[in-house]
């Protein structure tokens, strides 16, 4: 390599910043100024993220790839954020032909949580009233699991019945678990060692800490996301090709 | 063509049942079941429209057809619900490269139609503080107009200034006109003699009656809508390719 080819080369690489891996507080600082200082709504966010979330879906277990000859999908929506967000990932799904049910063992009283589940129920879409123990009854019934659980806002070390539960069901189960932002159970800064192990993971907004070794296929999902914010945080996020509002790391 | 063939062709023929377009008291009681019954918000919706009409924009104006070296669009926005559809539209069109200018004459004192705006002042996107009345500047400086004026809400026989104005501005402009749901100053059931003349209309939900004879660029955006409304209005919507939100008539 001749020193100019060299030099600009280095030029190259210096501006190819790596992306950015959020820890907890940094999650929530931007959260709060997305809402307070851009504002953006809760209701309008979740939307986009929910419908992120069932894209990222359909490319990563397009219908045509589905083992199963129904194209069943189970989506565990917890109490929170992260619940809603997966009603709205159901419902697109539904749209997209897929035939989400849904498990949503703790129903939040937040009239925006509400709304999305009358959304869904509306559609028809089904809602288990328990989790099977048994985890072969899952394996059988669906294609894959929607873990929405738990978002990078839950208190993992602190968490009640059912969820613990539910997590010691889907680290048995044999079919791939997709989980949205941060794997349940999982801490947002550090990978479970023995937590869930899902195929899939939808990183929204910018990717915690707890993703950066993550093996498996990794989606990132925030193109909405303003320049000031990106730039302030330092995301370094990559171009998203197009007009696809996710992107694959 | 013998019996047979004669026979699943005319069933066939049954069963493809003409798109529906909607009268304005059809398309408000619509919106009303989708707001009040299908707990659908407002701000959900909105931002749903407003980034199907940038898709739309992307797909009859691709960057790279664009003839100016600028990819400037000049987005007209009315005091109400399409307005801030053309809020949301102008700060998709930002993530996907285009130059957008905000015309914003009467803003709502609405909070939704307030936090719409705010979203794309932080996106530093501009604004005029007036429509120049010399047309050739317009022509001059923007490769599109979109007309996200006047909703089939919009009572055009008493249209007050600036308004009246504006669609002067329009009729006599010569780069490409897209409209937002009904073009501005036509009534929703009727189309318009001597009105705006749009290259591009993008129907929300389902084309409106105004558009049964519109021979531009006709897109239809309303994926999300639920079966069972889409069932009860006879809609006969034509099934969206893959996960597009949006479809060509």
């Amino acid at each position: 390599m001749d020193k100019m080819n060299q030099s600009s080369a280095e030029a190259e690489a210096e501006t190819i910043e790596p992306l950015r891996y959020l820890s907890k507080g940094e999650a929530a600082a931007i959260e709060t100024e997305l809402l307070r200082d851009y504002r953006f709504g809760q209701q309008q966010l979740i939307e986009i993220w929910g419908q992120a979330c069932a894209l990222a879906i359909t490319k990563a277990f397009p219908l045509s790839s589905l083992a199963k000859k129904q194209p069943t999908v189970l989506v565990i929506c917890g109490p929170d954020q992260n619940g809603s967000i997966g009603l709205v990932c159901a419902r697109h799904l539904r749209m997209y032909e897929y035939e989400p049910t849904i498990y949503h063992p703790q129903r939040s009283s937040q009239s925006l949580h509400q709304d999305f589940t009358v959304q869904c129920e509306k559609m028809d879409i089904p809602s288990l009233s328990y989790l099977p123990t048994e985890v072969q009854l899952i394996n059988d019934a669906y294609n894959l699991v929607i873990d929405a659980m738990m978002g990078p806002d839950a208190d993992c070390a602190n968490l009640r019945e059912p969820y613990p539960g539910i997590l010691v069901t889907l680290k048995q189960i044999k079919i791939p678990i997709a989980s949205v932002d941060v794997p349940s159970g999982w801490d947002v800064e550090e990978p479970s060692q023995d937590g869930i192990n899902p195929e899939v993971l939808i990183s929204l907004t910018a990717p915690k800490k707890c993703a950066i070794s993550f093996s498996g296929k990794h989606f990132l999902a925030g193109r909405f996301l303003p320049y000031d914010i990106q730039k302030k945080y330092d995301l370094n996020l990559p171009d998203y090709p197009g007009t696809d509002c996710l992107i694959e790391l």
